[in-house]
Formats: C-alpha cells, sequence, structure tokens
C-alpha cells in the first residue's frame, strides 16, 4: 500500500468522485494523532465540475517539470480536499498536517484511487473560490482521482540530484536517497 | 492497523529492541512524498539501555496528565528513534516530518510495537547526550516498544473539553472530534 501510494499528477478526467468517499476519507484521520489531543484541522471536500474548474487555475504543479503547466483538461482531477487549520483553536498543527495527510493519501491508495499533495497554490484564490471562513487558513491541497500515471521510485545517483523526471513515455521517476544517508550514525 | 495505532506511554521494559527493526521502519520513509523531493529528515537510532537512559531525562510526556511525569523505569520505552532535519539541505520540511511519522507508527503498529510521538523535550539534551552533529536539528522524537497500555478513543463531549485522561485500571481514554466537526460546511 506504502509502495502504490505514490503522487499523480495526471488523472482521468471522466471519472466521478463521491462525496461520501471523500468524507470517509477524511474520517480516518480522527485516528491520527494529535499534538495536544488539539485536532485543529479540517477539509472542505470539492467534487462538483464547477468548484474543480474553478480552484484549478490557483494551483501549481510539479516545480522540477518547467514545460509543463500542469494536467491538461482531460488529465485533471475530479476532487480535492482542502485542508484547513482552524486558526481559533491554534496557529500551529505541528505535524498533524502530515500525520493526517498520509492517512488520506493511504486510504486513498487503498480503494484505488490517486492523489497529489500540493503545497504551492494561491491562498487567497481557493478561498475566494470556495468562500472559506476568515478562521480556517488553507495549508494543503490534495488532488485527487483516478491516476493515469505510471511512477517509479529510482535510487538517487552519486551526484544527489533530487530532481523528477519524465521519459518519453510520460513515466515520472522519482529519485529516492538511499538508507543509508537517511541514519545518523 | 489505523485503528492499533495508539499513541502509548507505557511500555514493558524488558523487551528488547533490535536496531535492524528500526533501521526498517526507518526505510519505510523512502516511499512517502516529500515537499520538492528534498529528503531532508534523517534518523539518530537509539536501543542501547546506556543510551535510552541517558535521554530519558529530557523527554516530557503527557501534558495533560499533570500528576504523572511519564513512565516508570520498569514501563519504559526500548527504542526512540530521533527525527533531525538536515539543515543543509532545508530550512523547512514542510509537511515530511508527519507523513514519515505516521508511516513509522503504522509500520511498528504492523509488527506488534508501539509509539509515543514526542515534541516536547530538551532539544539541546538529546544532542549532547547522542552527539548529534550540529547540522542536524531533532524535531521530533518518537518512542518505541512493546506497549502495556490500554488506549480508548471516545466520541468528545459536547463541552469540546480535549483533554485526555485515565480511569483507575489506568486506562488512557482521549477524546475525538466528532466527523461533522472536521467538515468545513
Amino acid at each position: 500500500m506504502l509502495k502504490d501510494n505514490r503522487s499523480v499528477r495526471r488523472f482521468d478526467n471522466t471519472y466521478e468522485i463521491d462525496n461520501g468517499i471523500l468524507k470517509e476519507l477524511v474520517g480516518l484521520t480522527r485516528y491520527c494523532a494529535s499534538g495536544r489531543n488539539a485536532q485543529p484541522l479540517k477539509y472542505r471536500l470539492v467534487t462538483s465540475r464547477e468548484e474543480c474548474d474553478s480552484i484549478f487555475p490557483f494551483l501549481s504543479w510539479a516545480g522540477y517539470l518547467t514545460d509543463w503547466d500542469g494536467p491538461e483538461k482531460n488529465e485533471r482531477p475530479t476532487g480535492y480536499l482542502i485542508q484547513c487549520l482552524n486558526t481559533d483553536i491554534t496557529k500551529n498543527c505541528l505535524c498533524d498536517d502530515g500525520l493526517q495527510l498520509e492517512t488520506i493519501t493511504l486510504g486513498a491508495t487503498a480503494i484505488g484511487l490517486s492523489c497529489c499533495i500540493i503545497k504551492s497554490f494561491n491562498k487567497k484564490g481557493i478561498k475566494d473560490s470556495l468562500h472559506i471562513p476568515d478562521n480556517l487558513d488553507p495549508i494543503y491541497v490534495v488532488a485527487i482521482g483516478k491516476g493515469i500515471e505510471n511512477v517509479v521510485l529510482k535510487d538517487m545517483t552519486v551526484d544527489g540530484d533530487i530532481k523528477y523526471w519524465r521519459d518519453e513515455n510520460k513515466t515520472h521517476f522519482v529519485p529516492k536517497r538511499p538508507l543509508n544517508q537517511l541514519l545518523v550514525e
């Protein structure tokens, strides 16, 4: 499951995602640990065509693929979860954001869906389009859908280049540091 | 697995954890998404009795249990992973910390171990005891071992109190917000 949980940026745009599925994924986050047990994160579900179209222009995709502006219309995701910090509860969610994002993306993978966690987006654009209240700060966007992209992990080469790349078949390669680089001796 | 992955603060102190197990858990993090694919996190493994004893005084346990200073000697964890940010790579790991901590704790749960993610600790004490190099910033400590604590999730009551508590049998109860509180309408 973990190995299948890859960041995917091209989707089957004909696939309809049910709101109920996204609610179930959010429900999984109730089983995550939470710093000081504050549980300050909330999610805006996005599944309608209109809303998907309205937020797409505010998202940035794949910074290292400089000749690619993001998925074409027929390869765009058909759902999103907007992870928001309830700033009435706390200004700092510690690592709750990542704990929950890993859980959501693993949960999606388990039912045959794919995700891409997006940090680079126009916050005001997203807030305004979706009428997100002032006390909720959108911190991550998760694009969700039926993935149509082949993603392959590679051991990083000795030059240490971290940039992912695509080959002529649009296979997406991601270099990963070897285990020994992740251990403090 | 997700439901069994609970934060546990009392362990079987006679249980010996093999270094190899901790290495495998760190190996799982290679399958996590990483912001800009930078992969800036490293782990210091702690399994020897001497090192476990040396870092224990620098950890804070269960802030809401004001009459409890942390586990007694016979209930202390027998392993730790110190998650460190390699500041030569980046000063900001985005949500990589949480993505990896969820993966590690799920991986531990899958092999019958329990964890507690600790954010409140004396950083200098940990760095000095374990001789962690200057460019590595310890951001989280994961206590790991054979858990002996019963943890029960409860729906939060209407008063919205987020404090966890223990009953007379030392069962640890954690109030969780209901799903409707996690959705932005």
